[in-house]
């Protein structure tokens, strides 16, 4: 199944199915989050499939919310792709690098990314796992098995300031800036590998397999949960393929107005248009 | 006014004001967080205080939890201390080093600490500013205004995880690893500057005054709020003096049984023992 968290017209959300590629079934939860959050959350969603009770919106009607947007975690990975790293001539990472980010830096599928105060404003197409269950000190078998599902992400950063110091948080954490849905597809309806591909205005700048990750969605999952505990809704981006911004000569930002893509194939298409303001305002 | 966060004989938590040496008086609040999330808060407290309703806790009976279980944010800066990064021969940084962690890595002023599969456990005994009202995009000025108090936190490092990779987060955002507490004091009766000590068993390890911060609490509050919200029962870690065990000659790091003690003049004193496991239990 295919879930989304969509906006209501009261300012509010609402967990939903997606039913084929038309409309939406929305389900008693506000958001993905909150249904997984109930350890009965199939069978919550196959009764209200089943029920002529729930509301069905027209797709062309929805608008979506970020998938996740009272994520406790949101744990990111970066240089996890082994093609990638091995044709910039380096050596497989032992470890995965691992950083934090908080829910608000989560935005829609297809919402409108303001940045205010970085002109160097890069992508990076990613993979993220959805956690369904607690997770502490799980091997693989088990942060498997805790898997909900899959969603499309980009770990939009702010290449400016994210090389003012060793830690990667500050050109990472901003506000509204990560795109992420616009479905989560269920881990038994989801294939082992994923094609990601991301786009600046149409052209394909990203393009990568999760076969080649170096640490798949499990063995992070395990690994994460060895120090800290993962719950349902808990999101972990899986690493960005070549073909960042940064990574051209010469480099190449997001501009005012560019549209950034992200798709993955069976999951679906992040399309979000950049609005990128010099300076930060005042909060009067 | 100073506010503690207790454990109840139910499992749960209480925010408390602490009335003098010797006892608590339980407060309308699961814990200091939540407290801080009333904008009447102050309110909340003094009459309280002048309530006769209220429950009085003896201090000898009170078990302090994490200060602020729930916080939503808990940021830390690194190589803050001028003197420090000066006696290294280092240049002061321009921008402050940021990384996040998740409150799961709280733990009370006297809990145990118990760590499992690491064997250079460090400490980092640290100055920590609890914000009091929203800040984005805030100056200094709004900074300042937007701290509710200050607290006592040490950000216990797994300096083996931390330097598997550059980035820190997996050294540092252990479950049950940061005490926090014992109370947090109100800005208003705080101190402009403070003493942050730290030892081991007894012996004094670290020394640093708050004075000689490169980027001082309203400066760290306003510099993250460019980029993302801070919210009331956020929590800040100012950074830590010199006189970490890594940096010791030969490094020096805590055994099982060492007792760690955290203390500034004027808010409190944390004193956690250490269990210390050479491997990470399966989770059955």
């Amino acid at each position: 199944m295919k879930l989304a968290t969509l906006r209501t017209a009261n300012g509010g959300t609402t967990a939903a199915l997606a039913t084929g590629a038309d409309s939406y079934l929305t389900l008693a939860a506000t958001d993905v989050g909150a249904l997984l959050a109930q350890p009965e959350w199939r069978i919550v969603v196959t009764e209200a499939a089943a029920s002529k009770e729930q509301e069905v919106i027209a797709a062309s009607e929805a608008v979506l919310a970020p998938l996740l947007p009272r994520a406790g975690k949101v744990i990111c990975c970066g240089l996890n792709y082994g093609d990638h790293i091995q044709e910039m001539g380096r050596d497989l990472p032992e470890y995965p690098t691992l950083f934090a980010k908080y829910a608000d830096t989560l935005v829609g599928a297809n919402d409108a990314v303001e940045v205010h105060g970085s002109d160097r404003v890069d992508w990076e197409a990613e993979l993220a796992v959805v956690v369904g269950s607690e997770l502490y000190r799980a091997d693989e078998d088990q942060a498997r098995a805790a898997i909900a599902g899959y969603t499309v992400a980009n770990d939009v950063s702010m290449r400016d300031w994210q090389s003012r110091t060793l830690q990667w948080f500050q050109g990472k954490a901003w506000d509204g800036s990560t795109p992420v849905g616009p479905v989560m597809v269920t881990a038994d309806e989801a294939g082992e590998h994923f094609e990601v591909r991301g786009y600046v205005n149409g052209e394909l700048v990203q393009q990568g397999n999760t076969s080649t990750l170096v640490f798949g969605p499990a063995q992070l999952l395990s690994y994460i949960s060895q120090f800290t505990a993962l719950r349902p809704g808990d999101l972990v981006l899986t690493g960005t393929p070549g073909g960042v911004g940064m990574g051209m000569t010469p480099p190449r930002f997001l501009k005012d107005g560019d549209v950034l893509t992200t798709e993955i194939d069976g999951i679906g298409r992040l399309e979000n248009q950049f609005r990128i303001h010099a300076s930060i305002p005042a909060n009067a």
